[in-house]
C-alpha cells in the first residue's frame, strides 16, 4: 500500500506529543491521536471492540480498548527498533468503538461485522482494540467480503477451533473454525503460533494442521528468537492479503496478567514484538490485539504491552516508512 | 414453614466448624454446609447463579457465587443480634451451581427458570448467590408458579424497570418491569428500598410508584435505624408469599466496593442488615443477593458482605428459632 | 444565570447514553460528552488539570482527569434526588485538560491561571478536575480577575492555609491563605467543612477563623444531616459569586481511598451530596473536585465518587431547572 | 502521670516534620520518632510486635506494625479535635518490635511477656503496634505483675472469650478468657464495645456479661456519637489503672479493610476516635491497636486508620495537655 | 504402576468440562473433581495442606490449597504438549484438606503425617497442594515409612537445608536437613534445582552437596531448556521411589509473584514444565506444590501456575498414557 | 579499594538476621543494617533520595526509598551465586534520606548535589535508592567533583538524553545530555544497556552514539547471557572510575511492573543481575537503582528486585571478598 498521495506528510495526524501536553493528560484517544467519527481519509484507524461476553472464564475485556487507549499515551511516534515512522508515512486516526450490544453476542458479531464493512470501504486498513477473540470472526467475514479469502497469522495460545462451546457455534473458542467453515481464510496461508495448555482432546490443534495450517507450539519458541520462524510464515504466506490476530494470552501470564484465560509457559513480550515485526513484508489489510482483560490489570501493564503491540502492527503495515 | 418434623436436629447438617478444621481449610461450599445435588428434603438451599451477560457496565458478577462461597468460611452458625438458630431450625445445604450458558443470555434465564423450579418442586426455600440482577427474572417466574405472584422486597440503588436494554427486553435493569407484565408480583405488596443515583429522565421512579410499589429513596434512609421502615414494610407486606432481593449495590461502595454499577451515597452494611432482619415475620419464601462482582473486590470484603447478608436471610426464614 | 437562549434545548449536547454505546466503551470524555477545544458557547464546562506535584505526601493525583472521566461513563442525565436536568438546561461539554508542566510547579500554576483566565472569558461556568489542590490557587486568580472577590465553599479535611510548605509558598496546602492574602476571596463569605486530623500546631484551624471564615470541624457533622448546615452556610454567603471547591479527602478514605493525605474520622458520601446540593441557590459561578490519585484507587471507586460530585455540582449550577 | 521533670519540653522528641523531611523519606518509626533500644527514660514508648501465628483465618498481621509506622508518616503532633499536646507534655519515642518467634506461638508469647515487663519497669507507658490479638494476653501478664489486675476497655467485633480453639487454650479468639482465669482483669471495670456478628453458640457473649463485663454489641452503637457511652464506662471504670485494647476489626471493614476476621456492621472510624478520646480522665496504663493485616490493606488506610488510633491514645494518656 | 483395572475408562472421574458447567461455576475442587471423603480405590489423590505457620517472611500460604482449586477450574483434562491423558488412564479425585491445626506448628506437622499415612495405605500417589514448604518433611515421613527412603527432585529457590530458624528444628527452611537426618531421603537420588539468591553463609548450598546432592544453581538454567539436565537427573535418581517437590518461588517472581520469600533471577514458568515433564519416567509416588501466598497473588495468576504445575505432575506420574 | 584497616571483621555491621528478629519486624532500614547519621566512616552507604517530581508519566518514586527498604528485609549477607561476603569486606550502613524539596525540583536537584558532596567527602562509596532518573544529575555532579569525570554504566530502557522535556532542562529524561555538556562524563567509557521502545525521532538513541557512548539496544540482549557484553564493557571502561545508574524499567516489566515509564520487551532480573556482577572488577565509585514506584507495585516485588539490585551492587564493589 502507498501512503496516500494528498496527504501531505506535514499535514497527517501524528500523535499528541509529551512535550505538548503531559502524558498523564491529554484525550484518551489511541496514542493520543486525533478523534474521528469515520475512516474516510485513512490509511490506518485504530477501532475499540468493546466486547466480553463471548469469553470463557473471566470477563471484563470489555474495558480492553478504555485500557489500552489510556495506557498508549505513553507511546511516541518512532520504532527504535525498526526505525518506522508510521506517521510520516500514513495517515492514521481512531475513530472510536464499534456500538456492541451487551446483552446479545449474536448482534454484536452483526453490529461489528457491519462497522468493518464501513471501515473497509474506504480503503482504510483497521487496528482493532478487543475485546475477546469473537471480534475476530465478523472482523474476517468483512476482510473476506473486501479481500476474499485471507491469510492468517494468529498468535494465541489456544488454536480457537471448537465446533461449538456450551452448544452455541458462536463464542470465543470457535471463531477460526467458524473462518474456515465460511471460506474467510486460504487455509494454506494460515499459521498459528504459540499454541499451549490442556485440551478437550489431545488431538485439539489436530483439526488445524488437517487445515492446512501450520501450528507452532510454544515448546518450539522458548528460549529462542522467533525471526526465523516468521522468515519462514512470510515465505509461507506470500503475497496475498494477509490478518493478523494476536490474542494477548500468547504471552505468558507474567508479560500479561490481565487476561481471562491465561496458560502458563507462554511467549515474552519481546517474542510477541518479534512475531509482528516479522509480518512487515506481507500485505497487512488488519490487524487485531484481543482479550486484554482490565479488571485483572491492576498495573494496567497488559493494556500497556497492547499498547505496543498494536503500534507494533501499525508499524508493520505496507507503505511505512523505515528511518535509516 | 415449620421446620421439617423428619429432621432431627442433631442430624440436621450443620456448618463445619473452625475447631474442626480451620476457616482456610475445607470444602468451598456456602458456610462449608455439605455439598448437595438436589434441594429434595432440605427447608433451605444456598444455590450460585454465576451469570454477568445482563449487565451494563462492569462484569464480573460471574464469580460471585464462587467468592461468596469462599469468604463464608467465615461463618459461625448463630446470630449474635438476633440469636437466630437456623440450624437448629432448619436442614440447609449447598445445592451448587445452575449451568448457565456464558454466551446466550436468553438460555441462561431459560436455563435457571428450570432449576428453580426443580428446587421448589421440593418444597424448599432458595437463597439465591448471584450473578447480575438478570437472575431475578427467572427466579420470579418460578417463584410465581409455585406460589402464585408474590410481594417483593427488592433493596437496590437502581429501580430496575427499564422497559428495554440496548433495545433487549431482559437484562439486569428491566427485571421487576417484566416481572410486573408477567404478572409475577403483586404490586401493592413491593417495596423499593435504597434507590438513588442519575437517571435517564427524572421520572424513572415514578413507574414503580405508579404500579403501587412503595419507593424509599436511599435519602430517606440517611443517619437512622432501618427498623421502623421495615415495621411499615411488614405492615405493608402482610401474610402472603415474599421474595427478598438485594443487589449488594444497594450499600454504599464503602462498604461493597466490587459490584458492577456502582452508585454513592448508598447505605451501610448495618442498614442492610436491619433490612433482612426486619423481615422476619414475613413469609419470605426465597431470597437473592446479587451483583457481587470478584474483580472488582480485591480484598474479598465484598464478599464477604454478601455471604453475611444471605446469612441473614437465612435467619429470616419462617421457622427459624430465636435463642434467648 | 439564565440558559443561553441561542441554544435551543433539543440542540444541547448530552452525555452518549448506554442505550446508544455500551458504558464500557465510547469517548472517554467527562460523562461522555462532546469534546470541545474552547469553552466558547458554553454554559458550563469540564476541564481536566491534571497536577500533582504540589501534594505533600502520596502522588497520583496527575492522573485525576483521565480516571475521573472513565467512570463518569455511568453518569446519566438526571439527578434522581434532586431531579435536575442539567442538560435540559444548560449547554455544556468537556474541554479537555490544561497542559501542566510536570517539572515546575510555578509554571504550571501560570498556565492554568492562563487556561482559566479564557474560559472565564466566554462567560462559562468552569467544573474542574483535578489535579491536586494546588490547582485552587490559579483558578481562584481567574475567578478574581472575573468576578472580583468571591465566596468560597471549601469542603475539605484540611484547610490548607499553611505559610509555606518545605519553605514554598506554594503548594497544596497553602493555597487559601494565598487567596486571603491576594485578595481573591470576601473572607466572610467562605465556609470551610469537614476539617480534621493532626496539626503542626493545635491552632492551625484559627488563622481560618481570625480571617473571618466559618469553620465547621468535622466533629460537628458526624451522625447527621448536613442539609441544615447548608441552609446556614447560604445565609452566610447571600448572593454574590461563590466558587466551590471540593477536596475528595473530606470524606472518609473509607468512601474514597485513593487520595494523598487521607484523614480518617471523615463525611460520608452522602454528606458530600448533601454538601453539594446545599450550594443550590447561591451564585456558583466554578467549581473544583480535587485531589483523586488513581494510583491508590484500585476499584476506580474515588474516581467515580469524584466524578458523581461533579455532576452534583452541575446540577446546582444557577439556572438548572428541576424537573418535578 | 505527670510528665517527667527532668525532661524539658524543648528536649522532649518530636516527631520529624513535613518541613524538614519529605513525608515520603526519613525514617520509618513511628511518627518518625527517634528510634530507641530501649522505654528507659520514656513516658510513653510505641513498640511493635509482629506476630500472626494466633489468627484463625487470615494471616498477614506479621507486618501491622511496619505497615503502621509507615503510614504514621502523615501524622503531625497536635490533634485538631482534641487540641492535646502530646509531645510537649511526653517523652515519646519508639523502641522497636520485641522479637517474636515465627514458629511458636508459645514461646512469642513468653518473648512478649519478657519485653514487656522490662518496657514496664522502666515506668513507660506502651502503645503497642500488632500483630494478632493474641498479644494482649502476654502484656496483660506484665500489666498485673506491675499494677495488680487493671481495668480493661476492649474495643472490637469479637469479644475474644473462647475456652480454646482447635483444641489450644492461646490464640487471639481466647485471650480474655485466660485474662479472667489469671487474675489479670478487675472484672467489673471492663467494657467490650463493639460486638457483632456470627457465634459458635448464641451464648457466647453471655460469658462475658457473667463475669460483670459491660458488653455493648455494636447494634446499640450504630447511628449515634458513642461520647455518651464512654462517659458511662468512665463512671463504670473509676480511678484505677486501665488497659486500652482496640482491634482494628471493630470498625467496620469500610473503614479497616486490612484484617484478618472482619465482621460486617461495624463502627465508623470517627466512633473509633470517640471511644479512645472518652477514655480520657482514665488511667491508662497502655493501649494497643491489633490485627491490622497488611496484605490485606493495598492503600495502607487501614494501617493509617490503625496509626491514626495509636496517636490517639498518645493523646488519651495521663499527663498530656490540651492547648485550648 | 498400572491403572487400575477394576476402574474402567469410562467410570473414572473426569473434571467437570466447561461445556456442562461454565468454568466461573461448579465445584471448587481441584479441576473440579469430584470430591472424595478417602482416598481409597484412587489411583492418585489430590489433597490440601493448609499451613503457613512455618513460613519465615510474607504469610498467606494457609490459604494456597483454596486458591490453587479455584484456578485449576481452567484446566481441560489432556495435555497438548505431552499429549497425556490422566483421566483415560487413572482414577483420581479431591479429597479434600487436612486439618492442620493454625496455632501449634508441630501439632499441625503430626496431623500431616497422619493423614499422608492414611492416603498412602490404599496404594494412592498423592499430589499435595501447600501450604508452606513445612508440610515436605511430614509427607516425607510418610513416604519413607510406606516406600522406604525415596528419591528426591527438589525445585525450589532455597535449599532448606538449615539446621534451626529462630532456634525452631522443624520450619520451611529446614526440612531437607530433617529429612536427611531421619533416613527420608536416598542422598545420592536427590537433586535440587533453581537454588540463588542470598545465604546466611556463602557456603550454604554446600551442605547438600555434602550429601552427594546434586545441585544445580539457577544461573546453569538461564537462557536455555533444562530438558537434557532431567535427562540426566532421571540417569542420578533411576528406578527407585521418587518425590517431587516443587516450591513456586523456584520460579521468578515474575512468574509467580505471590510467594513469601521470593527470588529474582528465577525460572520460567515453561522451565518449571520441563522440570515436571522430565520427571516422566521416574517411579514417582507423590508430588508437592509448596508456597503459593493468596494474598500476595491478586490476580490469581500464581495459583494458575501452581494448577498448571500440579496438572503436569499428574501427568508425569506412572501408567499415565501419551495419545500420539 | 582496600576494606579500611581500622574496621575489624568482627565489628563491621552486619545485617540484622531473621534468626534474631523476624523478617517481618526489626527496622525499616536497608538490609536492617544500622542507621548512621553521616557517611563518616563508611567504605559505602545505603542513602534514599526521594523523588519523583522529574517524572513524565507515573509518578510515585518518591516513595522508591521506603519500599525498597522495607522489601530489603528479605536479604541475608552472601550472595549464593557470586559468594560475595560484603559484610565481611566492608564496614556499610544505611545513612537515612537526602531532605529533597517536593515542590521545587531544581531545589531538590540541588540539596542532592549537596548531600553527596558530604557523602563523597569521607571516601565513601554511595548506593542510592531512588527515586526517579532526576537524581542521576547531581550525583553525577557530586562524583565528578570528587573523582573527574567518570565512566558510567547506564542499564535503561531509555538513553535519557533528551535536550528538553516540556521545555525544562532538568527533568529524568535529560540527565545523561546535561552530564556530557557539564563534562561530567568520559564519553567513551560510557555503556547504555537496554535501550528500546518509542522515540520522538528515530535517532533519538544516535545522540548517545555520537558522543563515543556504547549504546546496546534491547533486541541485542534477547535470549542470551549478557555476561559476554559484560566482558566486552570492562573492557571498554577500564580502570578509571566507574558510576553505575541502574533504572529499573531496563527490566521487562513483567519483572518490574512498579515502574513511571515501563518498556516491554525489557530485559530479565536474571539479566540485570549478570549487568551488575559484570561490574566486578571496574573502580565502582557509587551506583543507583532508581525509577521503583511502589504505588504500581502492590506485590512490593519490583521493589523486592531493586533491594536485590542493590544488594548486587554493593557484592560487585572494590574491596569485596570472593569465599571461595
Amino acid at each position: 500500500m502507498a501512503p496516500r498521495d494528498d496527504a501531505a506528510m506535514s499535514d497527517r495526524p501524528r500523535p499528541l506529543g509529551g512535550n505538548e501536553m503531559p502524558r498523564f493528560g491529554g484525550p484518551a484517544t489511541m496514542m493520543r491521536l486525533p478523534a474521528r467519527d469515520s475512516a474516510a481519509g485513512l490509511d490506518a484507524a485504530f477501532v475499540g471492540v468493546p466486547l466480553d461476553t463471548g469469553t470463557s472464564n473471566r470477563s471484563g475485556a470489555r474495558f480492553g480498548p478504555r485500557a489500552i487507549r489510556a495506557e498508549s499515551a505513553l507511546l511516541r511516534p518512532y520504532g527504535m527498533a525498526t526505525r518506522a515512522a508510521p506517521f510520516d508515512s500514513l495517515t492514521v486516526a481512531d475513530v472510536g468503538d464499534v456500538a456492541t450490544n451487551p446483552y446479545n453476542l449474536l448482534d454484536s458479531v452483526a453490529r461489528i461485522e457491519a462497522a468493518f464493512d464501513d471501515i473497509l470501504a474506504s480503503g482504510c486498513r483497521p487496528l482493532a482494540l478487543g475485546g475477546d477473540q469473537t471480534v475476530s470472526l465478523p472482523i474476517l467475514r468483512a476482510m473476506a467480503r473486501r479481500h476474499g479469502p485471507v491469510g492468517l497469522v494468529h498468535v494465541d495460545a489456544h488454536a480457537d477451533v471448537n465446533d461449538t462451546m456450551f452448544g452455541e457455534r458462536i463464542a470465543h473458542g470457535t471463531v477460526f473454525r467458524r473462518a474456515v467453515e465460511e471460506g474467510l481464510l486460504e487455509t494454506g496461508r494460515v499459521a498459528q503460533i504459540g499454541l499451549r495448555g490442556t485440551g478437550y482432546t489431545a488431538e485439539d490443534f489436530d483439526w488445524s494442521r488437517a487445515q492446512g495450517f501450520r501450528v507452532v507450539q510454544v515448546e518450539e519458541c522458548w528460549f529462542r528468537s522467533l525471526a526465523p520462524l516468521m522468515e519462514e510464515v512470510r515465505g509461507q504466506l506470500g503475497t496475498g492479503p494477509v490478518y493478523l490476530s494476536f490474542d494477548i494470552d500468547a504471552l505468558d501470564p507474567a508479560f500479561a496478567p490481565g487476561t481471562g484465560t491465561p496458560e502458563i509457559g507462554g511467549l515474552t513480550s519481546g517474542q510477541g514484538q518479534e512475531l509482528i515485526r516479522g509480518c512487515r513484508g506481507l500485505d497487512l489489510v488488519g490487524g487485531e490485539l484481543v482479550e486484554v482483560s482490565p479488571p485483572y490489570d491492576p498495573s494496567g501493564n497488559t493494556a500497556l504491552v497492547g499498547a505496543n503491540l498494536l503500534y507494533e502492527m501499525l508499524c508493520a503495515l505496507p507503505g511505512v516508512a523505515s528511518r535509516n
